[in-house]
């Protein structure tokens, strides 16, 4: 078997979720800690990749150990792991829940959709606390632009070739996905874009993002988004909105996962 | 005449908001900005002293031209100040409000009141998007917890003698001070304290909270407020609380202040 943990991180200090030697990364961070907790070398496997910068409040991976291990490795009661591992975290990793899951489970292919959540904020002035947690729109976005942002996301909504909103130089060669859900929602000075999909490409959200951006403004119109669209060239799209508003918020798997914490 | 801005900060890497040579401190990075935004050296007046981590809502500092100065240096209309002066502060300070006052005001000894809030939460784990913002609070507050909490607080709103409550080894002879209000509420999973005073010993909001959180432990009962006020002794109330969950967050004036903001 193999342990589930569902972890929040702050992604401001990391440079991105994947193990790169002589950097901080979440994934380096995950292994140290949970590699002291459980007294042994551990190997952990994500959901998916975050860039530097890009935070999670959802995000899935296993730990199992490294190499030859017995089935009954795990002499922590499942839900109480997060309180023995709080101790090995740093400060911006946290546990939210925990599961056992089977050997065969595979915490990316095992994936059925994940859900991002984009955070921004219209102020005149940059806000110290938002900084590095929120993408600073320096026009304010107004209930038209607004109604120009959804309706631009409802183009996206559905099974499309997302060339066009996928990072240059990606080596994806079948760029269709099934967007199932798009929207964006003013939360008092802050707007929430929230998106869910089966699969998303290299800074996807972020180029959805920075053009549902231009169309509040006006410089980009929502009744383009076909066109871009069938272009299938990342030129057509808008600007690529900052990494640091985007969170990586919940992961559905082909599975019911009971969540333990205890 | 003098500007008065209305300042926010976010205290994390602050040594502080007083001025100290090879630190970063608030008073210092404010100086920098101003003087660079008006071309010429200028003195920065704060409204009190912020200790490292501490965090500012609606801090109050003065600015104006150090040494001599014809009376209308400030060639910026008051509520554009803020739009120029962003292009010179840091992500972690900005300008909430600004308004013209005369000569004779000053900062820090025209204040009537001023309110502190303190941030704490319980949730069993650590979250990463509140370390350094709130207090982790490691037992949960339960309903009869928060009761207990406001039933001590009750006991200290008034004019009363704040020694006990004040950090141990402070120089100051007259230690009454009147607090107007002081509270503390439930919101979702956050805990927070609110206290408006006419004026705040060194490390008094801190102490109070440590002392309420112990309250709400029922490692202290809050009967004991009166006999701990009397003992005027900083060994009879609770712990300090740390520095990262305090936020300034108004200050009321002598005058009514027409804040500006453009």
């Amino acid at each position: 078997m193999k342990l589930l943990l569902k972890i929040m991180y702050n992604g401001r200090d990391f440079m991105g979720y994947q193990y790169q030697p002589d950097v901080r990364t979440v994934q380096g961070s995950l292994t140290s800690a949970v590699s002291s907790c459980f007294g042994r070398d551990m190997k952990i496997t994500g959901c998916s990749r975050t860039d530097a910068g890009v935070h999670a409040l959802g995000f899935c991976c296993t730990a199992e150990p490294a190499g030859e291990h017995p089935d009954d490795w795990l002499r922590i009661p499942v839900g109480k792991v997060h309180r023995a591992l709080s101790r090995f975290l740093p400060e911006d990793i946290a546990v939210a829940g925990e599961c056992e899951v089977p050997d065969d489970f595979h915490p990316r292919y095992s994936v059925v959709s994940k859900e991002y959540i984009y955070r921004m904020y219209d102020t005149v002035a940059a806000d110290p606390f938002l900084t590095g947690r929120a993408w600073h729109l320096k026009h304010p976005v107004t209930e038209e632009g607004l109604c120009r942002m959804n309706e631009a996301a409802s183009c996206l909504i559905g099974y499309r070739d997302f060339t066009s909103f996928m990072a240059s130089g990606s080596k994806i060669e079948d760029a269709r996905r099934t967007v199932e859900s798009l929207s964006v929602v003013r939360e008092g000075r802050e707007l929430m874009l929230r998106v869910r999909a089966d699969g998303f490409l290299y800074n996807m959200v972020r180029i959805i993002t920075g053009t549902l951006a231009d169309c509040a403004r006006g410089t980009m119109d929502p009744g383009d988004m076909v066109r871009i669209l069938e272009k299938r060239d990342r030129c057509a799209a808008g600007k690529t909105a900052p990494a640091d508003g985007l969170y990586l918020n919940d992961v559905t798997y082909d599975r019911e996962i009971s969540w333990k914490l205890d």
